[in-house]
């Protein structure tokens, strides 16, 4: 029978074979005294399987509150655990609850992160994934060979559906491939949702008539499930061509059946990540999270930037471009979605280390703060990626183009 | 114009002031830069205001990845910050992206975590809340002055359908209220819901006419969102009067969407919560969790208990406890769900810091392993408690019901 398998990063004071098998016991059969009906052929067929234990290093201090044992040091190791398809069937929140449920409540565990899963071909199959994906968001624009451009909505809240649309158009005629609400702005008192769309989608189609590009706008559709159904086909009926969806603040079982749809391409926007992520032995890692949400059908998903504004480090950046690039269910492979303090100067470093231009590379104030305008703005992030292929460094890329050089100037520290 | 006040406590190697207003300015218009269009009129109306700040100790270490400042130690405090309710309306998602967001990436925090909201009062009329709660749920199994004493199915997966309603029928003659699938059990390849529902309500309901109670089941309905529908429905089609939903595998959206139905009882099993709480200085405290799912609409919430056997502390439950039974929105408020290694030892413990009996008491191994059988488990449970309310201590109780004697001498470490 086909098995799930999930590898966690574990820290505990216990030996890890009697702390694993706890985690294994509690998420599958679990209670704290034997029970009848427990026979050997359920445990056989059902229960979780410890499959490979991997000694890391040994600490001193416990990394989250747990038991302690006197005289005892906090050992760290990789534990890969395995479930029999049998036990779920096709549910994703079950599935979830499985990998992600009550293990985090074991005080054995002193640390407990999930860093990876993998689901069996029948899963893979089952699941169509990403509709659109990277092939889809790049058509949908006219993007081949570059990342697509895009930008934040900025103020985030605030501005009226004229100012928004206006602010539009001067991003579209500065030659932007994709805009985004902020997170922030669903439907504020001074920007109805459709009057947003109405007065954007018209900037956007008119463009597109005329020149034949339709930028890629996301609406923040995140709400309750008949308003987010109806912020979707409100976009389909205004020809847009995505939404975009708060995945943690709306959860997976609505975002899948947004996405299920298929129609608009679906921008996951993961804020609230860092609850679940930044602490190093408490959570889940980025690998197995974009896979939780591929399964759900999401196109786009967001993976902060190179030398970013917030926490994360480079490497983490990295290894979750890569994540969203390695093949998973059948079809296609996410978008990643580059963002946080982006102008630029990042796109050479990005380029070394990915060696992709499948991204959607955001940047807020990097566009509409260029000294020389928009348009500039724009150029210079193409301009920044040209050079990034090329191998060149921001200090030859500056030589070679004056906006990008204008940029450099002005964003770097 | 009314507000939404949110209650975080954070740590910092800046001043606090200059912390606290870079989390005000990413939770409303944060980029990088400062832009066009962020008019003075616009940052007054919908800038988050930090309304309060309450420093703590100092420490030398950073408990979470952030900045550093050389020679500086890390600031804790409390910080009050507060948004105009124009900037989301009755928007669930968006509230929480804004309350929930980006704002744990920020790398001036080395702690952040949500201790508690409050919205104003045309949210509170505007979201009913639990339809049911613990009047509601009370009422339908027929308990008055004691808690529902309530067990979970174990094992948890791998029984045949037959096999739980075998189950279902020993623990309901043994004079059970309220039983439950565990949240691991959805439906698998040996016990399709559907056959599960039919034949374990079959036992329900010739139970209630025969003797006119009516024992809640929980059914896992957690699925994606036309299944939990059908699900759902089909427990109504039998019956039944209680839906279980993994509230963090599911997720909000779909959550409110079965709440607000109001049909069956729903109750809210959090797994997944040490993720989000286990750390001191990350994610969210239970007075602002539960709040969340109470607009929603969930009806039960698990808490843990007293003397657990997973990390967290006494305190820490009955802080949770206590804020399931304080108002919040109109209408009824929810019912907390005591479980997790309780054998009726820790009822004493649990109503003297507690005071109530507005409980939903989970035994798993207490009931079905009680030396004397499953009816003198459910009896022992109910001597416990109201030997608890009588003011007995356990050693009181134990001389004084030999049933409850029995389960001291077994489950008492």
């Amino acid at each position: 029978m086909e098995r799930i398998f999930a590898e966690y990063y574990i820290e505990t004071p216990y030996e890890v074979e009697q702390a694993a098998a706890v985690l294994a016991g509690e998420q599958s059969s679990g209670t704290f005294v034997s029970v009848p009906g427990e026979t050997a052929e359920l445990k056989e067929r059902f229960a979780a399987r410890v499959e490979n234990i991997e000694k890391l290093d040994i600490v001193d201090e416990p990394s989250i509150p747990g038991n302690s044992i006197p005289g005892k040091k906090y050992q760290r190791a990789r534990v890969q655990v395995s479930w029999s398809i049998e036990n779920f069937g096709y549910n994703l929140p079950v599935l979830i609850s499985t990998l992600q449920g009550n293990l985090y409540e074991i005080s054995q565990f002193t640390g407990l992160k999930l860093m990876d899963f993998d689901v069996p071909d029948s899963f893979k199959n089952h699941y169509r994934g990403p509709q659109f994906g990277i092939k889809g968001s790049k058509a949908s624009c006219g993007v081949t060979d570059r990342p697509m451009i895009g930008t934040i909505i900025k103020p985030s809240v605030g501005m009226s559906p004229e100012e928004t649309a206006a602010l539009v158009k001067t991003l579209i005629d500065a030659g932007i491939d994709f805009i985004k609400d902020d997170e922030l702005m669903g439907s504020t008192a001074n920007s109805l949702f459709d009057n947003r769309v109405n007065v954007i989608m018209k900037v956007i189609n008119e463009h597109a008539q005329k020149t034949g590009k339709k930028v890629m706008y996301a609406f923040n559709i995140s709400d309750e499930i008949d308003q987010m159904q109806r912020k979707y086909d409100l976009i389909k009926k205004h020809e847009g061509t995505c939404a975009m969806i708060s995945i943690n603040s709306v959860g997976l079982s609505a975002t899948k059946k947004i996405c299920d749809q298929g129609d608009l391409v679906i921008h996951g926007h993961r804020n609230g990540w860092g609850m679940l992520n930044r602490h190093p032995l408490l959570g889940i890692e980025f690998p197995a999270y974009q896979k939780i949400w591929r399964l759900a059908g999401v196109d786009q998903m967001h993976v902060n930037g190179i030398q970013n504004k917030f926490w994360e480090s480079d490497d983490s950046v990295v290894k979750s471009i890569q994540s969203c690039l390695k093949p998973f269910v059948c079809g296609n492979n996410p978008l990643p979605v580059v963002s946080s303090g982006q102008w630029g100067g990042q796109a050479p470093e990005t380029y070394r280390r990915t060696q992709t231009t499948d991204l959607l590379y955001m940047a807020g104030g990097g566009i509409l703060a260029h000294p020389m305008g928009a348009t500039s703005g724009v150029n210079a992030l193409q301009q920044a990626w040209k050079a990034a292929v090329d191998g060149l460094s921001v200090e030859e890329a500056a030589l070679q183009y004056p906006e990008f050089a204008a940029s450099v100037k002005k964003f770097a520290k």
